[in-house]
């Protein structure tokens, strides 16, 4: 590696790190905002290590380091999940060469991240998903993204949202809003349903422009995330929904599950190479019909 | 293809609509016999046909034919559906090279089926899955299998279920029983688990060595199914049960949902060359936990 790149994954892991405990902070306060029956939900931190793995897992590949999962069931969010991880380790061929720069790398790779699904008691407030990440192999670069699937589509939830998110993204380059706007409206697409998952939101990957102003932009959307979202929730969370705008959330929930288990690269590629399971499948629903 | 496949073609979808008209019918009949406030479940049928593409779709394949979907949701079946279908055409290269002949028929395929699963209201009754299928491209063969999930375990059904499976095997050859059970068990595996999906069965594929021979074996597996699974269903049916079972069922079922999406060949190939998601889909339960 050409870069000297050790304190750049201390300022990454670090900003992870800190999001995530404003993230958990902010979200706590919400709940404590609804009169409600239900417990008043607070975050269960679970840190996991892998730093005895030593030898290629059933993928062939070797995987190091750890993270933090904070899992909050609680009366307006039913069921968030939000996790830090921190690993290293080494790709099995077939893997590495899937990656960027992990076939000069030999398959050794670093990567840290934040990654957040929330599943939330009223069909009236959307599900969200938001991840950012950092990943050096013989090259270094910054993804992720946020994207909304409303339950109930919310004209305003979608506008407000994107709002949020172009104005992040024009802040740093206006090429970048239509170009992650349209990135994300093609991840998250189920062909077999023909289907959007949500609303989208913006997506980016494969980041290496200049790793001052990417990590600057990186630390914008997980800010501009941690703004917008809560608004969202507060819109809603005091109104009153019905049994049938409860049985399409959970339904809708399945297209969640659909598109995570069949399509999501993330999840795929994480449990092929022996990822933690728990960490990657807590973007589960905590419930969900077929009927 | 050297051989005459047209009458063979007609007597294997001819045996797949009577064994689907059977099993609907003694399913129907073991929702009159128990005694419950909800409505005794009757099968909804749903023919489906593709005849109309001409066209290859977006996987590149042209799929013709169509099938049935017959689903039911009862007060001993929660869900099951029942689906036969009798589909044609031409799988784009990508797909045919995955396909035993289909190289030398130049992607052309036929194939006929009948796939069943069955989710329970009672987390004392097993779930269960059951599919047999005949398919022609330059060779023709069959595949199939029935294996078994309970959601509580239980030692009589699964030594009862597997003794059902052997007698029907050992008629026939016995080769086939530790083989065919030994597949099951390979196959209905989640890696990200380290778990199995429920307690096994048989599982057999691309068997061509005698034509007779295999569609004999193939309608003893429908016939045996139809036998034993009904007396796991009426053992149990009358049983209340706890909260806290239906609780690990519902969690339990999530297992299938993830192995359904994340591993089943059929599932995944289904939809990957644009097969009928109703159909494909139908095995998803109709709710589930992630708690």
């Amino acid at each position: 590696m050409s870069e000297n790149w050790d304190d750049k994954k201390t300022q990454a892991t670090q900003w992870f790190r800190d999001l995530r405990d404003n993230i958990c902070a902010e979200f706590e306060k919400i709940e404590t905002e609804l009169e409600s029956e239900k417990p008043v939900g607070k975050f269960e931190r679970k840190p996991w290590s892998r730093d005895e793995n030593e030898e290629p897992n059933h993928s062939g590949s070797i995987l190091k380091g750890g993270g933090e999962i904070s899992l909050m069931r609680g009366r307006v969010f039913e069921k968030v999940g939000v996790n830090i991880s921190i690993v290293h380790g080494n790709f099995a061929p077939e893997f590495a060469e899937k990656i960027p720069g992990a076939a000069e790398s030999k398959g050794e790779f670093w990567a840290a991240g934040i990654s957040l699904v929330a599943h939330m008691q009223s069909p009236l407030v959307p599900t969200v998903h938001m991840n950012t990440r950092m990943i050096v192999t013989s090259k270094g670069w910054f993804g992720g993204g946020a994207d909304l699937t409303p339950m109930i589509e919310n004209v305003n939830d979608t506008k407000d949202f994107h709002a949020a998110l172009k104005a992040c993204c024009d802040k740093h380059d206006p090429a970048y809003y239509p170009e992650y706007k349209e990135w994300c409206d093609k991840y998250f697409y189920l062909p077999h349903r023909d289907e959007q998952r949500g609303v989208g939101g913006i997506f980016y990957d494969y980041k290496e422009d200049d790793w001052e102003k990417d990590f600057t932009f990186t630390k914008d959307v997980g800010t501009t995330f941690l703004e917008i979202y809560p608004q969202l929730v507060r819109r809603h969370m005091h109104k009153t929904w019905t049994d049938e705008q409860r049985e399409t959330q959970l339904i809708k929930r399945g297209r969640y599950v659909e598109y995570n288990l069949l399509y999501d690269r993330g999840t795929q590629f994480g449990l092929k190479t022996g990822g933690n399971t728990e960490a990657i499948l807590m973007s589960m629903p905590p419930e969900v019909k077929w009927p």
